[in-house]
């Protein structure tokens, strides 16, 4: 067994148990400062937890020789794949009871290796939970049972290079452990991008946005990373497959679709063909303020069903526009950008803004930004605001707040009840919970034809020592909310654990009967993430 | 038992062996015209076919007293839902010797009928064929089978409203059983349109649509009619259930994508809640001939990669531009169209034909068809030769040709050597079968930034009653073509029975367990539609 494989990009530490590089994370000055924008939260930060002070026992399993080489039992590399990076884990961290610590992390190399551990663990019962940036944010990384005799971390970052490029179809060869910077820097020689650029970019990879859907660079139009998958190649413990890389098929059910979603539970994604984008040459954006909060839900809904397509769509109401910098003075904003290689959008944007002044958008600041030109003073605080947002919530959960998000989508008919339904609902039940008056904002991070994706963030001051079950009661609130108005539980955070009481609402019986079956087949010991998605 | 229940839209009497209307096919005279055109056909056509000639055995099986209303022994109706309407269906129809003739058919009026039926079928060993227009092209809707006491072909056809409208979010919740014709009706006071128009939209439903992953009205962008898909009803014989209309869902695998193709051997699309468009103001078209094929495939493929997105854009090589009278001077002929609800078009056409002009396209002969103007001579040639094409197939069949069509789709770098060899190894495969000289030609239908999907077109005279060999070792030749350049069995007519050898090839294994375990899940008797897909 090997002291500490090191991973790729581990050059800069990432933090065990918050957001990101850890000397990125604000320090106690900063936090302070961030505790007193909350009224109640604690005078002085929590200390910063010690993989030490983790009563980490030793693994209740030993490879065998075989495997040796490929796996590590080191604390701190265990301890940083015990959880992902929820509010509820940065704070069961901070109080010093995380997760259950897995008892191995292993690094496979190859695909014949991820068969290798797989085939191993199937026969000695032991756990395995697909590893890639360990970025989730409802309990997808976490092993919550109590049936295996031991967990391991299945770490697929070592496998994490561009293996081919096809310029003639615009597409690359990727090897699913790559991060979001590692594949790009693979990929600018060629002059083509992945484009894929979720709020997680810098710490999560290919197989992790695969696996679970994510969320990716365009408000509109090509809205998931599902839509750039050529061909996906799956090992699982009932033997390993490629799908053919194809611009389109009809030959059956979409055999990449069962997998696109299927957060380790089925299989283990270990490369994709994906297609690619050409760098954009032509931008231009713009903020648009809005008095009124419903006025702008109607001008975004008219820009989803025209045919402009903005690469950026995302409107913010007053408290996310607080929140993020983009306006102080109680107006909503909408960040507003298009982007092309074939040609100028200058065009698009004023088409864009002329729709959104008819439903009383004012300003509409356009900043032709053709050619790297700076956008906007909004569009750039909105920008910085959106990177730098995880590591402030890891600095409140040090003065004690409680401050999470969640997101959902659903049909226009239903979005402004939903919305004012949250707010009002999660901020009672946030306020209940914790005895604090509680910060409830929203804004849409992608938007269709047919409905939206809200994101909401809630931010209270939490009671020291309770903050994991008040967050359980609050995430409760807003899942019963959330079922009530038909909207879904997740549009690109995933299910992972968290969210398993509205996933299981919410799928029909015929899939679950099917995904059920699917999952017995392709894991017959049940070794594979268990608990997500499925039993 | 009913002496024979009628289905919508049956004022205007439907073949029941060829193609469409039997009022719109080719009479004797207009046969030995086409027969004319392709040297070695006969000199007078076959006769028509007559369901009296027939051989129909007397049903296998009885219904139960509550389910004889739905169920009709007629052996018209039963000829009719014998097989769908490829030229192997037509030929043997033509030779007089048809698939199996199923034992009964039915028309369920809504869901708790068709569970009904599902549930008397799976206790009698009767196998069932969901039918919807019939218009398959692959063997989808014929039993060829024999481990069945019975078959009972379903047709949803009498499940055919628009049950539901949301104009906020642009939907419309709509049975399956719905033809074409019969849902565009319903939408069109409303200002809305599905915009599906499959070369057999007036033949085909809703249903077999979602069930085949039909291709439609789109060259680019949405091509599918997966794309426009909020939200499925699937009854199978486990249980009913329904996927939430949702814009968008991150939560675990696409429920709807599982039943999105699969054939009705997973169970019964009964509705769906569908997007729609609005219908469009603005329009521009134009044709564009290339001297040199393979410099209109480089323009095609810049314009596909390009966010022109044209509604309509393709291309046909000079065998499908003489047939269908967009050219006669052997060019490659490109058919372009835009279209918009939003705003005018023609500055993407001007752009779009700049693009085709750096490959040597020529012409560009621009319609500004704004408002409804007609668009240009080789346009409005190539929409009318479209939708007869498949009748004029049929008046060769009666000729004694061999006159199919198959598709595939694969990435740019596969394209130009694919093409050439389907050309050149079914050609003379078409010609060692029948001892005649043969033609294949060539249009790209659907086209995507990474790949684009060929359309075949084979022509040969046959050699009298050896038709369906030859034809079987024709696609035999395609398929083997099509393996080896990895090129999918089907971009959009579906796998069906005639497809299984090509699809079992293709389709992963991981994925092919987890399809047999969702099939002996949801189909535990397997009654549904045997032989499609898995066995």
């Amino acid at each position: 067994m090997s002291a500490s494989p090191s991973g790729p990009g581990s050059s800069r530490a990432r933090s065990w148990w918050g957001w990101g590089y850890a000397d990125a994370q604000p320090d106690d000055a900063e936090c302070a400062a961030l505790g007193a924008l909350l009224p109640g939260t604690a005078a002085r930060p929590l200390p910063l937890p010690r993989v030490a002070d983790l009563a980490i026992a030793r693994p209740g399993v030993t490879p065998p020789p075989s495997l040796e080489h490929l796996v590590t039992a080191d604390p701190h590399v265990r301890a940083g794949h015990a959880m992902g990076k929820a509010y509820r884990d940065v704070i069961r961290a901070l109080r010093g009871r995380p997760g259950r610590i897995p008892d191995l992390v292993a690094r496979p190399a190859d695909d014949q290796e991820v068969a290798d551990l797989l085939d191993w663990a199937g026969g000695h019962g032991v756990a395995v939970i697909p590893f890639g940036g360990g970025s989730s944010v409802v309990g997808g990384v976490e092993y919550r049972g109590d049936t295996h005799r031991a967990v391991l971390s299945l770490d697929l970052t070592s496998m994490n290079r561009v293996l081919e490029i096809d310029a003639t179809s615009r597409s690359a060869r990727i090897q699913a452990g790559a991060l979001g910077p590692v594949l790009e820097e693979q990929l600018r020689p060629h002059g083509l991008t992945l484009r894929h650029f979720p709020q997680s970019f810098e710490f999560s990879t290919l197989g992790g946005w695969l696996a679970t859907r994510a969320g990716g660079h365009y408000a509109t139009l090509h809205t998931r990373i599902d839509d750039f998958v050529q061909s996906l190649r799956v090992v699982t413990p009932a033997g390993a497959g490629s799908s053919w890389r194809l611009p389109a098929s009809g030959a059956g059910p979409s055999p990449d679709r069962l997998f696109l979603g299927s957060e380790g539970a089925l299989g283990v994604i270990t490369e994709a063909w994906m297609r690619l984008q050409e760098r954009p040459r032509y931008k231009a954006s713009a903020s648009v303020a809005f008095a009124d909060f419903q006025q702008a839900l109607e001008a975004v809904r008219a820009l989803a069903r025209s045919d402009l397509h903005p690469a950026n769509c995302r409107l913010l109401d007053p408290g996310e526009a607080l929140l993020s910098g983009a306006s102080s003075d109680g107006s909503s904003v909408l960040v507003l950008g298009f982007e092309s290689a074939t040609g100028p959008v200058d065009d698009h944007l004023v088409s864009a803004l002329d729709m959104t002044g008819a439903y009383g958008g004012r300003g509409g600041t356009s900043s032709k930004a053709d050619r790297g030109a700076q956008a906007d003073a909004a569009v750039s605080a909105w920008r910085s605001a959106f990177l730098r947002m995880p590591y402030l919530r890891d600095g409140l959960a040090r003065m004690g707040a409680v401050v999470e998000t969640f997101e959902t989508a659903a049909t226009w008919d239903r979005i402004p009840a939903l919305i004012e339904a949250v707010r009002t609902e999660v901020g009672a039940a946030a306020s209940k919970a914790t005895g604090n008056p509680a910060r409830v904002s929203c804004r849409l991070t992608h938007v269709y034809p047919d409905g939206a994706a809200p994101y909401f963030t809630v931010a209270v001051a939490g009671r020291p020592g309770e903050e994991v079950g008040s967050w359980d009661d609050i995430k409760a609130a807003a899942g019963e909310v959330l079922h009530r108005h038909r909207a879904t539980i997740t549009h690109h955070h995933a299910v992972g654990r968290d969210h398993r009481p509205g996933y299981d609402l919410q799928r029909p019986e015929p899939f679950a009967l099917a995904l059920r079956a699917a999952k017995d087949a392709l894991d017959p010991h049940h070794i594979l993430n268990p608990g997500v998605l499925i039993d």
